[in-house]
């Protein structure tokens, strides 16, 4: 690995999220905290005070990142912007308690929305637009910004970023130049973002918490601005918008950009999205009919509201509610912790195990089963009408596994805090997935500060992990990463 | 397939059965139960009446059963003999109901151990003791009972039947010849279960009660014939007999024939079998720890005698129990239901995903990562010095994958019972891995007498498909297994 070539980026990156601070700080400006104002200009200069030597001292030219170096630099750039990204809350004292500080950070860049705050209306104005504003800069991914917005020195060493930080089977370059790819995806997700905000003005929400909202939203997040959540505006029309605006975001952005091109027939074809959106029209049918038949709802439009707000939210993985889903019957709750493995799209700002891998799976599993009937046919696994091969199967296939190893080990972690197994099954879940709320204890209604600070810590991992799809954050443990050369 | 050979197999095995039913008669005799004596005599003859004509009409001279005969007679079969295994208790009317006569019986024959009765002391000996006895039967596989007693036809055909019952990634045949493996296999296997109702009787337990224990934990089933289980007699000599002996049924039955043949390179080089007692250890550790730090046992003697039962119990999937593990801490509960997932040696008469397959999963796993990590290695899975070739890896890969697709489908069913979700995600793990209790209401303290009809029609199902490992149920119900040739 090449230690300099990632510190230098990763003094980048922490130099872009001071200037992002800047952000935060107008706002604070506008409603006159001072105190908030002073908090995100005393970390902003901190940081720069740091990392200016570090970039000075680590400039290199002409030199290429590999693989490896990608990896380093997703894995730790990170633990780096959450680590800074804490520093508001902890310093101006918002949130005392360094722990739930980080925990708080990292729930919101890695856009899971899980939290630690009983009183989130407590916040001020600034700190608030911070919180939800990393929500924005994690959904679409801090490397892909560094990416878009700094002056690229190598087409190869932005590629292999953008390749470390969405490992997907199905993301694709748009373009030849990663750059030009960073660009189109951020400038979609722009466009997005300010329609979004155009949609709740109108619906009479305040522009603050349009903004606000809408950051949670676009990056699948979750994090709310009221206590009651997105049930406080009490609107079947927001609700409306914030439930379109979500399935939108959990879409693979290709789709978009394959719109823009014209090239609808790649859209019409696109299998992911057609079990994504399928999936989602049967969870709301059956939520439906579930919540109705123990009749929780007595109108199939209030029925029809609630579900498939909640569809939407947790298929995503942005995690707003605007009902105690920890009341539903155990059938719509048993549906909605499946939708919370399953997840988004690849290449969408969502979480989850996602559904491209999902159809892998299904079909390697179709395709062993009928090579057990006909063992001497020829049975080979396809996906959008290319032939997978070995490799790709094989990935999603060690994924799973991983997956479902970090989940147990997880599991056992915080079931150390002795809370009941709902409780303990449903928070590795919502925060491995990056979703937000779980039931029981961690219910939408409830909140992570009763856990111990190991279970924090772990959670906090496992928001990581999910972010990244494991590989990254278990590769920077391996030795071998630090050597400098093996082969 | 070939329906005539099939039809001919299963006629035969309900005649074993009805053969086997002259045990319990002798029992009934024996404690002077006449009601349940002519039940036995009554269901028995009935089955001959009816099965004997099929017998004779499907007879075919020189036919060698295909590998989808052998997939067919193992899933029908298990459910023939289910079916037939449940009149009993419906015509005694001890247990009146017959979707829970079933139930009962599927789990009898699976070695699951989950049961339906609320008072399980009221039952008369000879139906308590067939109770027991289907564990037995079940445990070693109802196929590999019927290629070891009745004349062979032809070599092939019982290769294809022990494939298609036990399609574990390890399964080896021992001998060239199907029908001596199942002897062997059998004889083991009943050396065994002699030693241990001597060691039961030994410490003082009535021979009764010490054949039935034996039933229970040879085939890792885990019926108890006393409401308290295995507790009811308060001996920690008894508890350590039956804890010794589930971990040994758990073992692969090849080690045995391996000691017998004095390879005892074979066995020290048995990577599942170490990785198999290493997990019992860890877990034996970490359960006393707990447990004692949480003041549920006073001492290390008392914490270790339920600990260790418990865990071999679970492990290997028996089910008995000597504590209301429900109560335990959080932690030690989390421990257990990992366990429940992980069970047994493949061959061994232990259910869940097989210690085997997780092995091969794990190693699939790290091979991933370095793939990853070292783009232009070779690298390759190794089981036991043994280099695995892509097919195995991809099975194991491929039945996770329908594993979880299944476990998940039935939760859902489960939760229309709208219990808590501890609850249906308990019930559908101890069922579908074939281990008997769970948490919540279904407890080591409680039954299933109170899930719906849907709840039991499903579980039954899912102890079959556990038990069969999913395959031949499966694919009975694809379409080209019912064409004569397709190729």
């Amino acid at each position: 690995m090449n230690k300099k070539i990632v510190l230098n980026t990763l003094a980048k990156i922490s130099l872009l999220e001071a200037v992002l601070m800047l952000l935060p700080c107008s706002v604070a400006i506008y409603y006159g905290e001072m105190n908030t104002l002073k908090t995100f200009l005393l970390v902003a200069v901190s940081i720069c005070a740091v990392q200016t030597p570090v970039l000075i001292l680590t400039k290199q030219k002409d030199v290429v990142m590999n693989f490896r170096d990608g990896v380093a630099v997703a894995a730790l750039g990170w633990v780096v912007i959450s680590v800074f990204g804490a520093l508001p809350f902890y310093v101006s004292g918002e949130i005392p308690d360094p722990v739930n500080a980080l925990f708080e950070s990292i729930s919101g860049f890695t856009t899971t929305g899980s939290s630690i705050l009983t009183d989130v209306e407590a916040m001020t104005k600034g700190m608030m637009f911070w919180r939800c504003f990393t929500h924005w800069v994690g959904g679409m991914g801090v490397l892909v910004l560094t990416i878009a917005i700094l002056p690229s020195d190598k087409k190869s060493s932005s590629l292999q970023l953008m390749r470390a930080e969405c490992p997907g089977p199905t993301v694709e370059k748009l373009v030849p130049k990663g750059k030009s790819s960073a660009l189109i995806l951020y400038m979609i997700y722009t466009v997005m973002t300010l329609l979004m905000i155009i949609f709740l003005v109108i619906g009479k929400m305040p522009l603050y918490d349009s903004i606000c909202t809408t950051f949670g939203t676009a990056g699948t997040g979750g994090f709310g601005i009221k206590n009651a959540g997105i049930g406080y505006y009490d609107s079947a029309y927001l609700e409306g918008v914030v439930t379109v605006f979500m399935i939108l975001f959990g879409v693979n952005f290709n789709i978009y950009f394959f719109i823009i091109m014209k090239r609808f027939s790649d859209v019409f074809k696109n299998s992911e999205l057609k079990v994504y959106l399928g999936i989602i029209a049967a969870s709301i049918g059956l939520l439906c009919a579930n919540t109705m038949a123990y009749g929780v709802y007595g109108s199939f439009s209030k029925a029809f509201r609630y579900s498939s707000f909640q569809v939407g939210s947790i298929m995503t993985s942005t995690g707003f509610a605007t009902a105690d889903f920890d009341q539903w019957p155990e059938f719509s709750k048993a549906i909605l912790v499946i939708l919370m493995f399953i997840g988004a799209c690849a290449g969408s700002t969502g979480g989850g195990f996602k559904v491209s891998r999902l159809i892998i799976l299904v079909r390697t599993a179709r395709r062993n089963l009928r090579k057990l009937m006909h063992p001497k046919s020829v049975n080979v696994v396809k996906s959008d009408d290319k032939t997978l091969n070995v490799e790709t199967v094989h990935g999603v296939s060690g994924y799973l596994i991983i997956y479902i190893l970090i989940f147990f080990t997880s599991l056992l972690i915080i079931s150390l805090n002795n809370l009941d197994f709902t409780t303990s099954f449903t928070s590795v879940t919502t925060c491995f997935n990056n979703i937000g709320p779980g039931l029981g204890k961690v219910g939408p209604m409830c909140n992570f500060s009763e856990l111990s600070n190991l279970s924090k810590i772990t959670l906090s991992f496992d928001m990581l992990l999910g972010r990244l799809e494991c590989i990254p954050m278990i590769m920077i443990f391996a030795p071998s990463m630090w050597i400098k050369k093996l082969y």
